[in-house]
């Protein structure tokens, strides 16, 4: 699909990161944005890579995971239309610290490594990827905190409404529901299934919560919030 | 103590990040840079907080923690001599993500948010901010992984041999043991004593490790990197 220049810059300012951006500088990047569509599972990179770009989301949903040693899998993140990712690798010249997954059709905006590089020498574009590099560390110690010092029942409802703001987008709005599948929502917390599931179920009992097919409505957002100690 | 620019230039580039800056972004740095001494328990910063500056770590040893709710403390990181930090409340204008406070007697050098400021004006140093963030993502990243993918035998081992390298430091070489005690590394680790003191043990039968009072010395970190799965 063509997007003229104007649509992209309307789509991508969903995004608070992008919408405080000078406007000069989100020109700058969608001057040399190009658009590419991703299939249902198709990989962006992977851990150890050292090629690809700078990558914003156009449409669909985009996975961060990691795997272990034993092939078990986490999700670190989820990507939803208007984030960027994968400036880490062309900053510090390091190989791809995770994979990054197509969940649904999409298509992302590439700018290429070496037309970053170039954005890079812009003082403005610099100082944007020191608070999109804020964001990312603000959100992480969020996650560490809550494993060191949350219960399993505090961290469903933390995560919920975390992913419910569109994760680490720091969308100015929670919505009232998330698109997650149980099996991701464990992944995402690092519990089993069967924890989960325990802690889904005191939330329905409550009233907070109504369990769909890959998806969880917030009938109550006011408890999820005081759940999540987040009054 | 009085120290020489020259001094405080070498004695801050024992840190990779540092060392690896633009001789005329350190000079910089130091020469708006104060001194400023620390006694054992001073707070730098407290979690919500909107003021102070830019810190570099001249001597002692600082812990960044968090509390929970129910008064749980967690350490995120230990900040040793070369490492610098506060950078995020001073980029993206948001409160202090965590408690940072004095382990020992030390000193620390003082960047005010004013000189910060005009610092971010400079492309190099600008640059070099992309990097330390950088590297936080990628440190944080990997703890995350480990809580979500890893035993906690695995991640006693790794947080051990990431402490030996100088935490977030990213020292160039692994040191033969570790200055840290049992209920601290509980506390990294988000586990009961306990659990942490079971895993220990094991170490110590397999000749891996020697306990002593506030330090854990390396027998043999060949071992030891392969219970972490780091070979």
């Amino acid at each position: 699909m063509a997007h003229s220049k104007t649509e992209l810059l309307k789509k991508m300012s969903v995004n608070p990161w992008f919408a405080t951006l000078p406007l000069a500088e989100r020109k700058a990047m969608l001057a040399v944005a190009v658009v590419q569509p991703l299939a249902v599972g198709e990989s962006v990179y992977r851990k150890g890579d050292v090629s690809g770009g700078f990558y914003g989301v156009l449409s669909g949903l985009l996975r961060v995971s990691a795997t272990g040693e034993d092939g078990r899998e986490g999700i670190l993140s989820v990507l939803e239309p208007g984030n960027w990712f994968g400036e880490t690798t062309l900053l510090d010249g390091q190989t791809r610290p995770h994979d990054v997954t197509a969940m649904q059709e999409g298509e992302v905006l590439v700018i290429t490594a070496a037309d970053f590089k170039r954005l890079m020498r812009r003082l403005g574009f610099a100082h944007g990827m020191t608070t999109l590099l804020c964001a990312r560390v603000r959100g992480l110690y969020g996650l560490i905190e809550d494993t060191m010092l949350r219960s399993t029942r505090m961290r469903v409802a933390r995560r919920l409404i975390t992913l419910a703001k569109g994760d680490m987008t720091m969308a100015a709005q929670t919505r009232q529901g998330v698109q997650v599948s149980h099996e991701e929502l464990a992944m995402m917390l690092g519990v089993t299934r069967q924890t989960l599931a325990k802690e889904l179920k005191y939330f329905v009992r409550e009233g907070a919560l109504a369990l769909g097919y890959g998806h969880i409505d917030f009938l109550d957002t006011a408890l999820l919030r005081h759940e999540a100690a987040l009054d």
